[in-house]
């Protein structure tokens, strides 16, 4: 029988057990006791070493435990089959390395105008602050346990009554899906419509929506837009199945579909059954003029449209909750093949949004970030009127962004030029699909995120580079 | 020109512009106001309905906003081509119903052995409230920014630490991916493999996890486990590229693969290239005998390995935070087709559990944990010796559940008399995936989410139920 020598340090932090257990591992593992060997008895180790016999059962059993030594009943401890280690040997010696991931280069501009930028200054912190205090002392336990995978339902039930008061839409709360963002709901969709879909979207478009469709493997047909939005005609000789709009607010163009449109796509929808139209209300919140236009959905008589929503405008981005709106054959689809996958928004998250709408948080903050904003948007209406008869602007009155067209010069040179001067502009072709040209010579300049004496400069910066 | 006759009412809380601009919407919906019908001017209609032209002229925008109307410059406004209007009407009354769903019929049982039940009784609520509350006191505006779609780095970079101390994983920060729950991160994981991979998984397994990679159009093949785990000799015959085990505590078995056949494991992962292992190592942190068996991924020197892992058990799982580890190639698999979605974990509640880790709480709240886990452990075996001969218990001395198995007695009927007594039980063959039968017989009991009285009861109520 192989004897152990095992040099034990009683003055070591590491319990004496765990000494004994490493040190027949290690010697197991360089292949020093091999394959079959028989280990002393627990007795007569525990004498050799002088502890307790407990100390040698905690070791054994351990080595037990990971394979390393087997027991057979009155005969022992013998060494297993472990000795053609998977490359040879153990990495005594790799810590996780800790180092700092290289910090990514970007180039900080002295006035972004993106157009994801929103305005968190007047957001109310407190409230929302005692809102998680207050919900974890009243509800911790059940918050704390698994919840509805589609959402809870007073959340589903508050947005339903939202969504009807303001955006017309007609929906149940058990048509509603609650999670983690757009792209993952899109990726829920991908699984309810069945993947392999051909998709139509405009052309220009919202690009993530674009990628994730596509990475679900959907075929996407670009379609051209005329002023009313996607063309139906090109639709029609796609031979898509779901059209995926934006009819409110289209994005980048900031087009807004007109009723007459509207009824000619629920009418191509209704022409096939298997066609749908994928609505997506992204900022639908912010109209700085007359009433909010209602949703497409609003008008579906036929279960045709999916709407889809989020709050990622009109909270903030970091809250990760959106929705959709399922029509009913949809919806039974849904239950069959995604209530395996269990809710992305934590049940904490859905209770604080549920208060603060019902606290009429939401809506308070909606009329005065929808005035906040508007009084950016004039702001840079008026800072634009210095280039006078030299721009074309498009897509006002609404959203968070605005797109500016040069007379005589190129996106191209008006993006440079203020890149240079470090003011950061965006190119339309970021939002291309297709092999559209018609609206290159946009450039998108987002407000949502700067301040109004910040747009002011921001202009009066680029206007004097471009004079150069 | 058509002449409206629009019957104002100043005393109704509507404004008078959408009293305009909703009586001649329905003129036109109605068929009244035909298509190509001029409207009076702004001026002449404020003159006739003693308002202000600008009134008028809001009305006419929404109306042109909409779609509704057109402007003809120097013309007037006419009437568009809206008639044809989608299934002929508008349903004025249609509200989103405010029905409360009907309640699910669920049993309610005096004891629950649910296997996914936790303790949630001593959770540090406290300490999990003040910190967000510090948290949305010190990082407001930073944390509702749109974060990193991995996850934030200093969670990710705490998450490694904790597992190469605690499960002896190797890894960068920056290989580690966050996620709302492991079903949400195996459709990422899915993504990154590609669909349609062959994936071998224990027969029984974790259903949920078959549910969702089947969902995401693999091809599972179920494979035989021995005493030591995964049969590799079934596993070659699969032809699968990617082996799905959970070493550290099989679900349900409680199989604890040993060292030998890991090794073999991970030899089978390194004969061809694009054969992955995943280890799912879902509730590794209860180990209640000697120390925790090492992860396989501490193994692993060739990048084979994907490692997931979940706080779920080990806080709640509500809290939807899991993570997973991938190997360097499929790193960069994962951002080249993966960078499109955003994350699905909201950035206070990444920064909650980072200063949960960080300081100290969350490795207190284990050992807590453990021991209140072994308490139950033990109780449980104890309450089960009642039994004597007539059973054998698996899958002791770790996890949250044990299997129990009755010599003389099918487990259909242990569960069937459980149930009549409210005592809830379940069934291994809710686990199975495969053709595989030979487990059962076994019966999972979860303890969990019981209190040690409750478990001693509820065995009592089983015990004399199976007496009768």
């Amino acid at each position: 029988m192989y004897r152990l020598i095992i040099d034990l340090d009683t003055k070591k932090k590491i319990p004496l057990y765990k000494q004994i257990y490493e040190y027949i591992r290690m010697e197991i593992i360089e292949g020093k006791l091999p394959y079959k060997e028989q280990l002393p008895s627990t007795r007569s180790l525990a004498v050799q070493l002088q502890v307790s016999r407990s100390t040698v059962d905690l070791a054994y059993d351990q080595l037990v435990s990971e394979g390393y030594i087997e027991a057979k009943p009155c005969k022992g401890y013998f060494v297993s089959q472990v000795e053609e280690l998977y490359d040879g040997r153990w990495k005594r010696e790799n810590k996780a390395e800790e180092e700092e991931s290289p910090h990514r280069e970007e180039k900080k501009f002295t006035y972004d105008f993106a157009p994801n930028g929103i305005d968190m200054s007047c957001f109310p912190y407190n409230v929302w602050r005692k809102m998680t205090n207050q919900i974890m002392l009243d509800h911790e336990k059940e918050l704390f346990q698994m919840g509805d995978p589609m959402g809870d339902l007073p959340l589903r039930q508050t947005i339903a009554k939202y969504l009807h008061s303001s955006r017309m839409v007609n929906c149940k709360a058990e048509q509603i899906v609650i999670g983690a963002g757009n792209d993952y709901l899109l990726m829920l969709l991908s699984k309810v419509l069945g993947e392999g879909q051909k998709i139509a979207m405009e052309d220009v478009t919202y690009k993530r929506a674009y990628d994730v469709l596509k990475s679900m493997n959907h075929r996407i047909f670009p379609v051209e837009m005329d002023k009313r939005g996607m063309d139906l005609s090109c639709l029609e000789e796609t031979g898509a199945g779901i059209a995926y709009v934006m009819p409110a607010h289209q994005f980048p163009l900031g087009i807004v579909m007109p009723i007459g449109r509207r009824m000619e796509l629920l009418q191509w929808a209704l022409e096939k059954e298997e066609r749908y139209i994928i609505e997506d209300d992204y900022d639908s919140e912010f109209r700085y003029k007359g009433k909010p236009i209602p949703a497409l959905q609003a008008w579906d008589q036929h279960e045709k449209v999916i709407y889809m929503g989020t709050f990622s405008k009109s909270i903030a981005p970091a809250i990760r909750i959106s929705y959709m709106v399922l029509p009913g054959r949809l919806l039974l689809r849904f239950k069959e093949v995604c209530s395996c996958y269990a809710s992305t928004v934590s049940r904490i998250d859905q209770r604080i949004l549920y208060d603060f709408m019902q606290g009429g948080h939401f809506e308070r903050h909606l009329n005065k970030m929808r005035k906040r904003y508007k009084g950016k948007h004039d702001c840079f209406l008026t800072a634009l009127k210095s280039f006078g008869e030299k721009i074309t602007i498009w897509g006002e009155n609404a959203g968070l962004h605005l797109l500016i067209q040069w007379k005589s010069k190129e996106a191209k040179e008006i993006i440079k030029k203020g890149e240079e001067a470090m003011i950061k502009l965006y190119s339309v072709t970021e939002a291309y699909i297709g092999q559209e040209k018609k609206y290159e010579n946009m450039v998108i300049a987002g407000y949502g995120g700067l301040k109004e004496e910040e747009i002011v400069k921001g202009i009066q910066i680029l206007k004097d580079a471009l004079a150069m």
